[in-house]
């Protein structure tokens, strides 16, 4: 059976990751790509790498016939996301990859966004999508909340240890490395080739990042108990990849043990032997996600590495492997493409 | 039906990309990997990001069945692989990747390799590998010589053009832009990169590149005459990806007609509208390659510019396209995932 | 004796690296710095790296007391360059780094800018920037106009040539491979570094870019005739670096006996020894310029490669070897610094 | 007074780096230039970039005439330099950049460096070169060690705030960025372009990078008790460059004014207002060290980055600073110029 898939915001990465993926999959068909500003071009002028593709052109998001569609991506900016998927014919199965949707609390949402919701009632019904802890509930959604790329990366880093009780919740500090991509395709002057570029910085320090929303509201569910992670973010010269280091502490060999069992049927999260740690260039372009655990010369510590890519694990990638559950496909399917490497 | 695949020198970047292409095939299965100083390493230590693959252990070529293999790839250097190639069983079909058997002329391979061919009996059986342009005598043929990269990149470039007679044959300049990974995993200090990134430089300026023999012998064949290219390489801040920037005289709209032509049905040879020029950012990790021709303000010229993946359509995306066709499979069959971009 | 200094359009690259150099400079004081959008800021929040210098704030143009000024850089936009120094007190003297008064007919810089010069009563009064050629003339000038980075790096290729009647003036091909800083810090899609690192791309191909309005007007002036040289324009993932291939035909060893007599004394360009070619890594930051020589194997054609940094010998170093000459310091002063590498 | 200097290890990233700020210098004359295996070479082809300057060419060591010289530079590997400055006449001053002198304690320096020291009656000796620390030792030293390039970063995060007793001293986290030439220039893998480029990853992970050596002998002596921080360093990207992201325990606002205090009269320490934070590009190329403190959301706890050059600051502009001050010469001299940014 082919799934007939429209993405909304088709012109930024997310969305043209999300062709990339869908381009190979077997089951399903692209058959509308919706777009502000860009409405009205081919996609083989916004995105020149999906010349090859037969795509339909991109179209102002009244022109698209949602009864044709089976399932919609909304791959577009904060805030509008809301305001557009309020608007959807219900009988749409959608996967969200803005932040909308992520946080179930209305209160929680302002403070971080900094503007009152929209759709708050849609709020309760959104399943948060990370796929390998929510499984169950995303196979029954008719919405889901794609997860914040750095929200991933550090909850693959801490999920099963909080869960496991192996760690102590009130020294927990993210330090992550990000690529540019995860900044979108924005005009702003920081993500000029000529800023960027050959070197690196920390931003939104001091926990002020947006997807500490994400980490309060997780961590404190499966803690039962308020949880507060110390998270720094810097921009790292590449386009894609995060590189999560996380200081933990409790007892190293515990910590792997409790990964090893956790993600052992997981077929993305890779779980290095002990002592070894990932790189982003592993994992560039694919849904792969590498957790490396090392202990510390202090007794008590450990740390915790995850690279992921961004564009793949961190946002579209996962929004194909809910999409792929939404719809009764297999979860992996499209997603097993190995990483690009050099 | 399953063929079972074999790799010589799985070690380096070709064949690494190799394995790449060929984990998703729906009828390969990689059989053997074979290594010189690696052997005895298992894939997951050599290329981390091809971890999550089941893969048989990187083995000497001695310890390997050929008699369980179909099809072999050579992803060997130079002068290794003719005498790595010259023992293996008669009854295996071969991709060879290196520039052994590139050349059809023993004097013309020692004029630009420095030693004599150590099985010039096999230079004679071997098809030049260059699909688009070699498809029927590939489909049958026991041993295919993958082209250069270069080579590839600027025979897409000229080879309508000169069969078509619609350039002067005496004036044709291609001034290649390579990324790094063409030069292989060879520990070189210009190869560091802190000696490379940042920056850009000629090398094998003056027509001493090795490639010219292939393009000699290539086009003189086409032609019916010596044709004699100038060809200039410049080393490029990125790893992957090859820019060709051919200069001809010749009318721009009949040079951009003759290719709409010659490449109509070709699957992965895009020619761009007359005007637009392509970027090896569009090609990446793909096995497609773009054409854009533009018309010079002096009349009776014309640039020709060509991108494409050096490690993919310039090497092992060639090389699986020949596979394919040498065991009947279709021809696309594994090659059509789209650039990753960003 | 403290020479005064404003530099207008300090907040772009070009502004930056002027205040890079003066900051060194003995006998240079930086009196104003101009802006428009960021009048009002700190030079340490609009440039970071400027934060342990003493300078005055950025101020609109209207607040500069210019009787207290002995020199003026004008680093702005084209267009606005003229409107602005059409006005400034006629005592002052004017390093102009943008197009306006590099062209010295009129209806050449309405043929390549798209609109009528605004100042046309000062485009005769202009002395062309390029300093090893116009020496004399810059030193007694008012109003010396910058040349183009690409300008410049084809003329130091080239001039000698064309003066000595060595190769053929219609058979100039000029393939420049130009770091991205080039392009200002305007906020363009494809200046982000998302799109712009790990590839390449033509641009302005087929002779349309701006700069080759100085090459007609140069290289025609000194071979009495009309001279057109084909020019292409390649952007590479660097932030600094021109790097100029030159095919000429000609007889190589002549060529290069031109550029060693031609280059004898200039402190900034550095001729190699026959053969070898220059890379843009080794001039980075700094005012030299380094000019290769290689025969090909087609007899009769020389490849002639230049390598300079496209702030410093292309734009800001320029300047203030200009600026050295129009206020009777030495030349070399304050530009004698090594390059950076890596 | 013109001193003689003299440099053993001129042919790597360190001796060119010297070098170039060498080169600038009133007072200093490079008067020899030692090297092993490229002893014999011109500089200009070893480092091209240096071409311009008239250098001794590379001896063997044995072939200078260290009585005419001043002061010697060795910028040699651990372990070799010990070798060599035991043999050096005893009226020499010696600023070493390796790590052969750094470690006070002769089993300390075992312990990390794996091998008995062979000049153990010259450790005491040596003085340890953080110059804003050591300065009046400095001055009166024979022989200087300098510091480790993450070791400095470090410890312009940590030391005043240990000092000052802000902080908890048993709950210090350091995660260090840092660029590659810091590896030097030697051939290994993971520094080829194609391996580094484009992606991150952790290395040394668990307390076991040699540069720990130095944070517990100069931490601990500082608090007059142990000391032991946690360090994990980062290969990023970009060839010049060390972000230092210190996470301590204290009051944000106590630790910037302590910083503030401490380094008020210091030239080259910059402390950003508060909340601010530095990055690498600011400071690349130059003697500059940025720091930046922010407050964290979790009450108590704050966050210290600090920017340096890794080349400069963190090695060769140290040594130069710390030359300065054994012979006598202004500190600063030779050392001021801005950063190149872009």
């Amino acid at each position: 059976m082919t799934h007939k898939i429209a993405i909304l915001g088709a012109s930024g990465y997310t969305g043209a990751e999300l062709i990339r993926l869908l381009a190979e999959h077997p089951s399903y068909e692209i058959t509308a790509l919706g777009a502000y500003s860009k409405a009205g071009q081919d996609m083989a002028d916004v995105f020149p790498h999906l010349r090859h593709l037969a795509l339909p052109k991109l179209v102002a998001f009244s022109e698209i016939d949602f009864d044709a569609i089976n399932l919609c991506f909304c791959a577009l900016p904060h805030k509008t996301s809301q305001e557009v998927i309020r608007e959807l014919p219900k009988h749409l199965k959608i996967v969200d990859l803005s932040a909308d949707f992520r946080l179930r609390d209305a209160e929680a949402y302002e403070q971080w966004y900094g503007n009152p919701h929209s759709a708050v009632e849609m709020q309760g019904e959104a399943v948060y999508g990370l796929t390998e802890f929510y499984r169950d509930d995303i196979a029954k959604a008719r919405l889901v909340a794609g997860t914040g790329c750095n929200a991933a990366a550090g909850q693959f880093a801490l999920r099963p240890l909080i869960e496991a009780g192996v760690i102590d919740l009130d020294e927990i500090i993210l330090d992550l490395k990000c690529g540019v991509s995860g900044a979108g395709r924005a005009l702003k002057e920081n993500l000029l080739h000529a800023e960027l570029s050959e070197g690196t910085n920390a931003y939104a320090v001091g926990g002020t990042h947006r997807h500490l929303g994400e980490f309060d509201q997780e961590f404190s569910a499966i803690a039962g108990r308020d949880v507060k992670v110390q998270f720094t973010p810097h921009l790292v010269p590449m386009n894609r990849g995060i590189l999560t280091t996380a200081y933990v502490k409790g007892e190293a060999e515990v910590i792997h043990d409790t990964f090893s069992k956790a993600y052992a049927s997981e077929p993305f999260l890779q779980v290095l032997p002990f002592g070894q740690t990932p790189s982003t260039h592993h994992v560039r372009g694919s849904n792969f996600c590498h957790i490396g655990v090392t202990g510390d010369r202090i007794a008590g510590r450990a740390i915790v590495v995850v690279a992921l890519d961004n564009l793949t694990k961190g946002s579209s990638g996962q929004a194909l492997q809910n999409a792929n559950l939404m719809l009764g496909e297999q979860e992996t399917s499209g997603l097993m493409g190995a990483p690009i490497f050099p």
